[in-house]
């Protein structure tokens, strides 16, 4: 290691006489390529429109391993390949049905429903209960067995609208969507369905995965996401009608492990072969959309890095290897195979940076490391500025690299403009229409810059 | 002005010990009040779906001037008012139509055309004309009388996607638009057709105001635009058959000009009544779209402006005017009108802020006057970057605004993401559907945030 530094060192403070306009040389080339000729907008159409949602397991997450390693087959790589991966099987079965009984007030009316991945079915009669509003644990606690039991617990917390990054948004609520059904079958509840985690008011309901809790003593219930403006219609009526009934049926079930892959491709580094620079995003997406942002985007710039590096026939120092994780939604068990896959062949991994935040114009990086590393990563930004990213923070690096950090990985995270993001995510609104060409590309130049100043300085620590 | 300079100075000293923590409490405000109970979305629904494209003269451009007066009514102004303005009335008359008539290669095949604005229309029987196909004037020139003279000129210059602001690719494109009818006449050419000033391959023609030149002895003749696929299938079919047709045929014409409005209301300044802070944007729209990003949005921020100065019950110390001004696509009365009238009563205008660049997340402004006010404005960056705006540069305040500099009136541009602006702008695609609530809303806060700056710091000069 500590000949490396040194190089790595050395490497740096030649830099500052050679290397201060070659950097913006090869990056405004990078730029100037991915906005005339990258080619990562037609292929997420392919991957959208003609495979579709691709659940990890399912038979789309099949065609989507075969066709984007095809594509990698394309880019005169020298090394594509398939890593195994055992992932969850968890299907949705038919489109679930939901309404709301109230025959004194307003009859039935249907719902826009659908199950939260990994959760159980209703069985075939479907779950009739009365309904009981909460808008947080404490409340749920509160009301306890008695107000909870033989009922459908109803989380109905809009996401605060009032933080800037939606994602922290999404932050402060998902924890209903994760623990809700079991937290409320702790009090006897029934069901549970969620307000879904969305900052629009539409009629899509937006899924997820959920998780039971290890405690056998606490029932499974079903849990579901019905959509903001019919949490809204729901939580009226319930003011009108406290006992009116909750009618969901949903056959949705966990089939039995299934063999899937993480598709990766890797440009070999003509200096440090032996060290990686990881460019990632999830191949597997929910079922009810096409999973064009989430993350069709970020596999499809982590393709265009690699093909960027050699339409510039930019040779990089260290290896360039672009993975497409399998079933980051419901159990990121590809993220989890390549970090053990890594480990165990003692693979040294310089830096991993993963896009999984949509297609959407990006604004900066999260660099999830120490203070120096951040620092370092930070006086890049200088780099950034002409194509106007600017925020360059300490934070989170992605899912799927997370199990990268204890081998010491400097993680890194593509920060795209998080406006729109919650209007798509996890709902039949995620389709490719919903992405723009040119933002998506200044994703991709600007994950590809980041590789690059990554591969010529380093990271030292 | 004197007195006014030391006041506003030592408030402005003042300011270092008092108003440090002043503005990041309102400018907080002001954000979370418009995220979260901001209306200028459902405002624009309403401009956008019930009254639609607005062209000056047009009885949907009386209709829009009507209903924004009625909208600002309701906010509790000390002033509502409109101010006439003579309008040029240029009609699209029927839909366009056009085809390429290639008999041997591949018979006729319609192309979708839109007349550009202020064109003549082709007369009863349309032009039929062989195409000669320029991507400059350098060209045009050289091909002469004898390449042009009885021909269509064709100019398909693709805007440049290498900027990454998009802005600057249409400043180099739109002198085609704008010059080229009257530039192909000067060599006979019969007709002018345009490739769309658009960055995406899709079907919609962008229409934009042309002009014809001065000199009478040049003969005016048919300007459109068609999509830039139908530009692309015109210049290949141009390869395979030089000798094709090409027939356009639209009805459009100029009619006498009409009475109109710039829509204005106001609060009063509690310390300099007298001196203006202006918001702005344009109420009317090409006839084409519905006109939501361009400028519906600008108009229902700069209305937001002045709704949240009433709900956060901020009180002025200038007055702070919000001017939707009337034919900026298509003549710019409303902006000359503006500034004659406020010429002519010697009114002092401190700063007038304009958001005429579609209502896509905001990243900074531009502001147009000399060195010194604006390194003023940047050194107020550090209120902005919570709310992730980043850009405050010396450039272009707006059309509508424009006017206001001979009065020496510092001129801001709101400057929001600019990636899809040339997707939608000018054709039918310019929908509400494609407008962002959250997006919109933060266009605002940025809006009335820079709006209080200037009202507690003043503009030093």
């Amino acid at each position: 290691m500590k000949t490396g530094i040194i190089g790595l060192l050395l490497f740096s403070i030649l830099g500052i006489s050679q290397g201060q306009e070659a950097p913006g040389k090869v990056i405004h080339d990078i730029y100037k390529t991915a906005l005339r000729n990258g080619k990562a907008y037609h292929w997420l159409d392919y991957l959208a429109n003609e495979i579709g949602g691709r659940l990890a397991g399912s038979p789309q997450a099949a065609m989507a391993v075969d066709w984007s390693k095809q594509v990698l087959d394309t880019l005169g790589l020298d090394s594509v390949w398939l890593q195994p991966v055992i992932v969850p099987h968890w299907i949705r079965g038919q489109k679930e049905y939901a309404k709301i009984i109230s025959p004194e007030y307003f009859g039935e009316r249907e719902v826009n429903i659908c199950a939260l991945g990994l959760s159980i079915g209703t069985g075939e009669n479907g779950i009739t209960a009365p309904v009981v509003e909460v808008s947080d644990f404490k409340e749920l606690q509160e009301l306890g067995p008695a107000g909870i039991k033989g009922k459908i617990v109803f989380f109905n917390t809009p996401m605060n609208p009032e933080y800037i990054q939606t994602f922290h948004a999404y932050g402060s609520s998902v924890k209903y969507r994760w623990a809700g059904a079991s937290e409320a079958a702790k009090y006897g509840a029934v069901g549970m369905i969620l307000r879904s985690l969305s900052l629009a008011h539409d009629q899509y309901p937006h899924t997820g995965v959920m998780h039971y809790s290890e405690d056998s003593t606490i029932q499974k219930i079903p849990a579901a996401a019905i959509s903001t403006l019919d949490a809204d219609v729901l939580s009226s009526a319930l003011k009108e009608d406290p006992g009116l009934l909750f009618h969901y049926k949903m056959n949705c079930e966990q089939l039995p492990d299934v063999l899937s892959y993480n598709v990766i491709g890797e440009i070999r580094g003509t200096e440090f072969p032996d060290k990686i620079i990881v460019v990632g995003g999830h191949l597997d997406a929910w079922d009810n959309g096409d999973g064009a942002h989430d993350d069709g985007a970020g596999c499809m710039q982590s393709i265009e890095v690699l093909s960027l590096f050699k339409t510039l026939n930019i040779q990089p120092r260290h290896t360039i290897r672009c993975v497409l994780f399998m079933n980051e939604e419901n159990g990121a068990r590809g993220g989890k195979e390549y970090a053990k896959v890594a480990k165990e062949n003692d693979e040294y991994h310089l830096a991993a940076i993963e896009s999984d935040a949509g297609g959407f114009t990006p604004r900066g990086f999260s660099v999830q490391d120490t203070m120096p590393v951040v620092e370092q990563v930070q006086a890049w930004g200088k780099w950034f500025q002409p194509y106007d990213l600017h925020r360059i923070e300490k934070g989170h690096g992605g899912v799927d690299i997370s199990f990268l950090e204890e081998i010491g990985t400097t993680l890194i995270g593509l920060r795209p403009d998080s406006q729109r993001y919650f209007d798509y995510h996890h709902s039949p609104a995620d389709t490719f229409d919903k992405v723009n060409l040119r933002e998506l590309e200044l994703g991709a130049a600007a994950m590809a810059s980041m590789v690059y100043l990554i591969d010529v300085y380093g990271i030292l620590k």
